[in-house]
């Protein structure tokens, strides 16, 4: 039997002692513990590789063909009066105009990545949705732009402004409202920031639908505005299955109150379902309420390494089968990110030896033993049939830790080589590391490709949800190169319309991917959407210059 | 040991002996089979009463109050001649003033439940979405209304005719257009049947993401726009998180081709959402790609009595947190429902003594032993706490079909004793059951409610899907009679609304609910359902006299 602290070893030749495995975790918390603690983020285009710079380019400059909408008033004295007068507190108007308050207002104009900075000179924190109204009635009739910022964690520069549009923070919409614990459902302010909702819920042993590593900021209204993924969508579904109702305000101030917290309500349009996804372009939403399931009172997970991408898709079948209800995760990452894993972080690999692939499999349910049953078989069927050269099985927490840290350490390791071209997108599951494999050889024909500093691009690696088909395409190179940019753009799109893929998975558009939305959307489709914004934002004053 | 083919009795005293229940059942098809064979539908107002009639009575009499709105045109022998030579075959058009197509275009006419009767002259199924486009862009432009149809197996009166509109039955769109084993996507016609859909999948260890009585003749297009609940929602979750994307012509003919098979795609607006669930109001469903999960492998039953309501919450908490994701269906009926039931079927009932309410737990999962272990604790646990008075556990298959017959007879014992008063409606879990207690104490009080025929209601009983926190109140009576509805309505519909309740929880509002949506939906939210009904039909064409 292994001992605790070191991963049992499984081999081809060592199937029978598989046995030897059967000691479940109760760990209740430790995945998301895990993923908080050590995920962190990235996103299109070179990242890093700016990032030790002292201030942040405007977005303005950084995308000269945006202009500034002249239709849109700017702020005035009065402007500034009515909202103090509204909000009353000091700390919720931050009016950038005076001396001392231009750097308060800073971390409000630009996102984490350092990537996107607007121009704004002022921020509102309203409390509830009645002063949400009163703003966005006040700013429509002015035609003064707004932008709905949550924990500002987004990747796409959605969250910030681009020129002098105001923000309208959520941060003092923070209360949790209900929890009913015979139903699991949830109702709480859009500003309740995800991992406190999740707390909550823990004590009641229940689970937030939605993990994702910027959980310690992000707000679940943000979550909601901007559909966001994460990791436990292969288990709970996406954001439109499990919220249930919606309290949002549209940009004339009308109050949409649809926080209805049943499972079935077929009386008319679920209008909700716009909202989700929406990026604050429709409205802004103040309230959520959501669908809770019960806490996993066990979860396991496995690493294993394979000779090829059509193993990890025999794999991944046998997951879907084999774990079916208790199946929470089913990442791939290639062999050069776990190459990269270990150089930067010394660690020894969890398996021996080098595979083009490697999975890590999670389950979580509500019994330990059975749990680790069905991980074993699966296991036991997979090594077998031959489907996977070798792998490690977690004997406790330290080592649940250890083995997702070769999946949530990539980013980090990638982030010592230089910057990084990242692109977040989804594949039908056969051709999904096709991507990887044909962008690598296009930019090694080029000349791009190399291990000495003469050559820009260092590594072309592919990871990500395989289980949602979603990967995370990432070229990384040793300094921003703009030929290297042009070989991948918009040929990666392409690559992508091709398959019927989506160009962003989970990320959204913002400002990052607007412009790239015909690849993944055909001209009905904007059609049909720029009417939809027409119809609630006639001024286009919500979160403007971005979306579609 | 309990033999094959007697339930396992289950006793407090006899706790100890659940060990002897340890006998996996393996029939994964068996609750789909059962539930198709045994299922009846029934609906709002007096069903059974009025079905012994030769004619059904026409909706326009039945409901004076709603007049033929005089802007749509009539359907002439050139607009006949149009959809003949458009769509070619003689039996994709029905003209029904031929002599000899008025028999044929009767059952196009009316609903199932004979409850609901249109005066339509025309019948038009075509083929594909380009067809479908042709008719509705003439429509739209002649002002010929237009009645989306599927399997016309609805509840509300949404799928047939009021007037002279024209039917677009979606029975030739009937192909499985593919199917991906490794990502369990299904992409399908709109017109396929959902017990075929599901056959389908079964031969590949999948399952469709829904069930409901009337799988055997619904249209999956259908089930996706009234979005239909059933019996796997409380385990797979709504329509709006398994379809990934549809196909759908809207009224002025436009293509909306959306039919994504990914999981993850944040490009824009969800437009799909609003077609879910729009009862074809907003154009018509021609496909849709949906995410199938791994068929289980193992299906258990439980069926207890308890002493209270309050003991029925318990035991539904004890599940939700021991059963967690094997818990596939948590059932609710009253104690006369089930004294109905014996009456009736004159059989033996599974647990001995009467009992205010039952129970009936199912159990689906990728593992028999592992599934019944957990019910066996799950019944342990609530049987030693004595939430439980008396229960049984299926055995085999026979005792699987004999325990599900107890919940799925309710409908057909009921219309024995003339017609039924049904409400479909969602109520917040603590107070589910205190609508059927309160509508009782109402009739009874007024002098409606007796044994012998001189009273016109004979009883008030309620059952449901209460993991999903949806009852049906179902008021007995001997004959159709005003007083007692004018009791009962709109008394009902104020007291869900109340309780922030849904007045139609599955079934949707077609003709039967339109009036009621007020009681629901607050006038911002049908203010804003309407505005969007005009901007997609804006000469609303589409399922007039319906719906909003």
């Amino acid at each position: 039997m292994a001992s605790r602290g070191v991963p049992c070893v499984l081999r081809r030749a060592r199937v029978p002692t598989l046995r030897c495995l059967v000691r479940p975790l109760s760990i209740p918390n430790a995945t998301l513990a895990v993923a908080a603690a050590t995920r962190t983020f990235t996103t299109t285009s070179a990242v890093g590789a700016d990032a030790t710079k002292k201030q942040v380019k405007f977005t303005s400059d950084a995308y000269p063909n945006i202009k500034r909408n002249p239709n849109f008033a700017q702020v005035t004295a009065e402007d500034v009066k009515f909202f103090k007068d509204l909000l009353g507190a000091e700390s919720a108007v931050i009016d950038g105009v005076t001396a001392d308050a231009a750097d308060d207002i800073e971390p409000f104009n630009s996102d984490w990545m350092r990537k996107y900075r607007g121009h704004t000179t002022l921020v509102l924190k309203p409390q509830n949705k009645e002063e949400v109204s009163k703003i966005l009635k006040y700013c429509n009739e002015r035609k003064l732009a707004v932008v709905p910022q949550g924990g500002n964690t987004g990747l796409v520069g959605g969250s910030v402004p681009v020129f002098d549009e105001i923000v309208l923070n959520t941060s003092r919409m923070n209360k949790i409202r209900s929890f009913d614990e015979r139903s699991g459902v949830l109702v709480a302010d859009a500003g309740v920031i995800l991992e406190v909702a999740d707390q909550y819920l823990a004590e009641r042993e229940h689970l937030f639908p939605l993990d994702l590593g910027a959980k310690g900021s992000c707000h679940i209204g943000g979550n909601v505005a901007t559909n966001a993924g994460g990791l436990r969508l292969l288990r709970y579904g996406s954001l439109h299955g499990t919220v249930l109702g919606l309290e949002a305000v549209l940009p004339d101030g009308t109050i949409v109150d649809a926080l209805s917290t049943l499972r079935k309500n077929n009386t008319g349009y679920d209008l909700k379902q716009l909202f989700i996804g929406s990026e604050g372009t429709l409205g802004i939403i103040t309230g959520v309420s959501i669908l809770c399931p019960s806490r996993p009172k066990a979860v396991n997970v496995a690493y294993f390494g394979l000779e090829s991408y059509d193993q990890a898709l025999q794999a991944f079948s046998a997951a879907r089968g084999r774990l079916s209800e208790i199946l929470s995760a089913f990442e791939l990452m290639d062999g050069r990110t776990q190459q990269l894993v270990h150089q930067v972080s010394g660690k020894k690999k969890p398996v021996e030896g080098d595979y083009p692939f490697y999975c890590l499999v999670e389950t979580s349910g509500s019994d330990g033993e059975h749990d680790m049953a069905k991980l074993e078989s699966f296991l036991e069927y997979i090594m077998g049939e031959g489907i996977v050269a070798d792998g490690v099985l977690a004997q406790d927490e330290t080592q649940f830790q250890t083995i997702w840290s070769w999946r949530e350490g990539i980013t980090e390791s990638l982030s010592h080589l230089g910057g990084t071209y990242k692109y977040d997108v989804s594949i039908p599951l056969p051709e999904l590391y096709q991507v990887v494999e044909d962008c690598r050889e296009r930019l090694t024909k080029l000349g791009f490709v190399g291990d000495d500093d003469s050559f820009p691009v260092h590594s072309v690696v592919g990871y990500g949800h395989m289980g949602d088909s979603n990967m995370h395409l990432n070229v990384a190179v040793r300094q921003y190169n703009k030929d290297v940019e042009k070989a991948i753009e918009p040929w990666v799109y392409e690559w992508i319309q091709k398959r019927n893929g989506s160009i962003s998975a989970e990320h959204g558009l913002g400002v990052a991917k607007k412009e790239f939305i015909g690849y993944s959307q055909n001209e009905t489709m904007v059609k049909l959407m720029k009417q939809l914004k027409n119809l609630y934002d006639p001024n286009g004053i919500m979160n403007p210059y971005k979306y579609i």
